[in-house]
């Protein structure tokens, strides 16, 4: 084993929102320094050392934030190009640019699905309202249709439940190129949160079961119940992924589950909202997995010793947070934003509901 | 219930050391800022919003930091009074000075215990060599001499095995003023810690053992290898001194099992090394159970998940960090500290051995 990035080495993450944050509190407690890049309001600054803010496009604070890093990481995948390429140049970034690439557009990401033999919904690319037509053929009606990049929390889709409805759709994606997906029929949504590490060894946390409410996760409960074959099916396709990008850091891998197996929803080159549940159940969670991925620790071995319901905590909802408080096994995590908006993800809370199964 | 601080609000942490440290992380999980004030070298500030360096002789400055806290708790029970005075003038104070001042002092602190009617080790106060003869016929020898104030892992003490050692013990203690202590027949040490609320509402982990090395913790072990009727006795005996002292936060109270029951050796009122193990076996850790006091929170209700035994990184110990972090279950706590040094606190791991017995 080679040593870990020394105790005070300095992890740049770019992003500053909660998923920053709660990294920044997990490289905390491996005793490093955290920098946070983030143009916007930053809640992670608020547990780092020290935060750039700047835009994307501002080379020289790019360039001085990158020397002053030992490592870079992030917490979203839309990080522009010509960015990556100052970060880069003389510091190690994880994961790599080619995780970013795939992920960044659904349509290379399913094609590279598709190509490591993996499921995916029927798709095709849609440029313009010439290529519905085929598209539609391919997928099936009804379908949705979804930005190639840029998409999050449901945004940037639109639904065809009938082929007439498909210029329409495709014009209130404002003319961004897209891609058209068939329907899947899946009894519920799983995700797998997995990890890689520098040395080539994976290692994956439980499945758990997503609930999606108006386009946004709602909650995620560990363990999932399906069968055991499932699970390992799951773990096995994610390990699969992280293996054929040479992946290093942890990543979330929406699955749905359908009566003829897994179908690979999306893939997120970072640590995820459903893997919040970590926090409380198990040693390790995805956050300090991620940064032990990326400092060349050894990574936890993602067992799980609680059942766990993740909640997330909605606009509004974060008002119950101290009722929810009270309730036995409930662990809070507020995300320090300042300013409470309608299907603004404020907070979250774990409970634990008994000793694993 | 009233509402707790609002998010965003800021905490003042007197204190940058490792406690303050994961105070603080605890505190940006509920969404609030915090502020540290700390003289020499503070890892907590690095996870904290805002870091006053100045003694605690500087008024200006304590009475700024005060200013810009709304509530104001500690890490170390040995602040000046003159400071205190200054830093509870305006803004609140939680645990209250009078726990401080009762703690600060073994004296005032096993007189304390005893008044409540719990069970201390025989003592007796030592101003000068004239009082040993009169101090030692009172806790029996051999006994042991520790200064009244500023002691901690184990400095401070010296052991008088028989009658002519006395003087020679006490000389070592520079003068201080002291207090000789009787020796208890003890099986084994364990700790309780335990939390009140500003509604008065108490909760307490489950008890562990403790295991020294050197006068230093070495480890901790949930489930302590003790009776159910033992655990009940040490959460009432706990409950017992938070409620006669009107506390509010957490407190570490440190017990000897003797064959006749339960002995108390010294409580804290702070978090405690001994109770880091919550930080992987509870749904509220003894460091959010602290900030959910003194913000007004609900406390969590102390639920245990898991079997855990933490070990303390002492000075090199850090080395082994690594290769622990290879071990199944096992969660890495490093404090950031720029300089391991001999017997210095560097670190922390929680070993989850299982799901709770």
């Amino acid at each position: 084993m080679t040593d870990p990035l020394p105790s005070g080495s300095t992890i740049g993450i770019l992003g500053g929102g909660q998923l920053g944050r709660m990294l920044a509190m997990a490289a905390a407690r491996l005793g490093y320094r955290t920098h946070i890049f983030e143009p916007g309001a930053a809640p992670a600054a608020d547990v780092a050392h020290d935060w750039t803010q700047a835009p994307y496009d501002d080379a020289e604070a790019l360039a001085r934030f990158a020397a002053a890093c030992d490592v870079i990481t992030y917490e979203f995948e839309n990080i522009p190009a010509p960015a990556l390429d100052i970060l880069s140049a003389d510091t190690p970034l994880f994961p790599s640019r080619r995780a970013l690439e795939v992920s960044q557009d659904r349509l290379t990401e399913k094609t590279f699905l598709k190509d490591i033999g993996l499921r995916v919904a029927p798709f095709a690319a849609v440029s313009a309202a010439d290529d519905l037509p085929g598209a539609l053929a391919e997928t099936g009606v009804p379908a949705i249709l979804k930005t190639r990049r840029f998409g999050y929390d449901g945004k940037g889709q639109a639904r065809v439940m009938a082929e007439a409805e498909a210029e329409a759709a495709l014009a209130s994606l404002q003319g961004a190129p897209a891609i058209a997906e068939g329907f899947i029929d899946f009894s519920m949504e799983i995700s797998v949160i997995a990890a890689r590490a520098q040395d080539g060894s994976v290692s994956a946390f439980d499945p758990g079961q997503n609930v999606h409410s108006d386009g946004i996760l709602a909650t995620t409960t560990v363990p999932a119940p399906i069968p055991a074959s499932l699970r390992t099916d799951a773990v096995l396709l994610a390990s699969r992924i992280l293996t054929e990008l040479n992946y290093v850091g942890v990543m979330g891998v929406e699955l749905f589950v359908t009566p003829t197996g897994l179908v690979v929803n999306e893939i997120a080159p970072r640590v995820h909202n459903s893997g919040h549940w970590t926090q409380a159940g198990c040693a390790v969670d995805q956050f300090e997995q991620h940064i032990r991925a990326v400092t060349g620790w050894p990574l936890g071995n993602g067992e799980r010793h609680a059942n766990v319901v993740m909640e997330n905590l909605i606009g509004d909802d974060v008002d119950r947070a101290p009722a929810l408080a009270a309730e036995p096994g409930v662990q809070v995590h507020l995300y320090g934003k300042a300013e409470t908006r309608p299907g603004r993800k404020m907070g979250h809370v774990n409970r634990v509901t008994g000793p694993a199964d």
